[in-house]
């Protein structure tokens, strides 16, 4: 598939390299193309800066967000924090995204008053409702933001069974999401789809109990599993 | 111990009969006791009214709320919903809560306006906060808050490992209801301490994805736990 990730940062980086990884044809959207390739500096936690990734990732090509959408135009992944989600995707218009399927991993986290983070929207609404709302011709399908990004491209990290979460109102594009997500290694019995987009209210006020549960463990190396009844 | 269970639904009967089975002295509090023997009828999931259900465990006394936390001193449990909060405890009084250890089961959940139930506190503050604020003599422990009745009094009837959480300000009230849980049949492994009791912010908000869950999944018999990496 011919695929747009927008977002230069860790999650991004992690999804791309992973889709570019299993054979995909992977177009990168930044803002500004030359300023993202020219930073070299890595991140507080020690993750490589885009300009450094992106030289080790030929593969993956680093273009504007309009022209990652155009050209990765079979599924897009929304990987920036959910603060940047309508400048970003404003900015690439409704025109473009009608019609396209997009995996929206964001968060609506505030850290504008320090740690713990709450969330800048929740309870009545989600973020990903509002992409919905804005964007009625984009296919959202919430998914993979209730995890670290190691875990989402690579489940087998994390011992035995553990779930990830699909919200949308396309049965469709739920299922072209299902299909990149076994292709990471995500088994079938573990995607649970929970309906449709209202449905993102619930994994994305998991956030705080996340974030809790990093700072106990002290290692983001850790995921929710839905464990059943005894048959 | 002489406990105290404020509240007469399911989840009051759960945790009664269950604390009464291995042999507490179990004082269960009602608002107003002649009134609550003579309920019968079910309610609307099939659970026994509380006039039923008290006569057929003749070895928890039903009593005033006060009643129930002046003879049931050694721990409390409050397991009503959560609307009922202030209304009950403030009838007992901050003088005769002081210095007594409560775990807080309840939920913050409004379905004023139908289904999906929305939280009438959350992200920068929670219910068990707000209890602990009102009452700071109170040692308010949050916990069996993520799950359905059935599974807190019995974990087994869940498979393999699943987690349990606790939020609260004293340690040592922590480790009774530690202690508690592992009377339950919890291990010890599977109680997760997530810290003060601004970490109850994140057990109630997992309650709109396990309402959501619950449809999905058509049974209340699942729980959440926590994976880790590989080893």
């Amino acid at each position: 598939m011919n695929i747009s990730v927008l977002g230069t940062g860790s999650v991004g980086q992690a999804i791309a390299g992973r889709l570019a990884g299993i054979g995909h044809q992977v177009f990168m959207g930044t803002r500004d193309v030359a300023g993202s390739e020219s930073r070299t500096a890595p991140d507080g936690w020690g993750n490589p800066a885009i300009g450094t990734w992106i030289k080790d990732h030929p593969e993956v090509k680093l273009v504007t967000f309009a022209e990652s959408v155009n050209r990765g135009s079979d599924l897009i992944v929304f990987a920036m924090n959910g603060h940047a989600a309508f400048d970003c995707l404003n900015g690439i218009g409704s025109q473009l995204l009608a019609g396209k399927v997009m995996i929206d991993i964001s968060n609506p986290l505030d850290f504008s008053k320090g740690f713990p983070p709450s969330l800048f929207v929740c309870n009545t609404e989600s973020l990903a409702e509002q992409i919905q709302q804005q964007f009625p011709g984009l296919k959202v399908v919430k998914s993979l933001n209730t995890m670290s990004n190691p875990v989402m491209v690579n489940p087998g990290l994390i011992s035995g069974d553990h779930s990830v979460f699909l919200s949308g109102n396309d049965a469709e594009a739920k299922m072209v999401v299902s299909g990149i997500l076994q292709s990471f290694g995500w088994p079938e019995r573990n995607i649970i789809d929970l309906g449709d987009i209202t449905t993102a209210r619930g994994t994305e006020m998991i956030l705080p109990l996340w974030v809790r549960l990093y700072g106990k463990l002290q290692t983001p190396l850790f995921n929710f599993h839905v464990n059943m009844a005894k048959q």
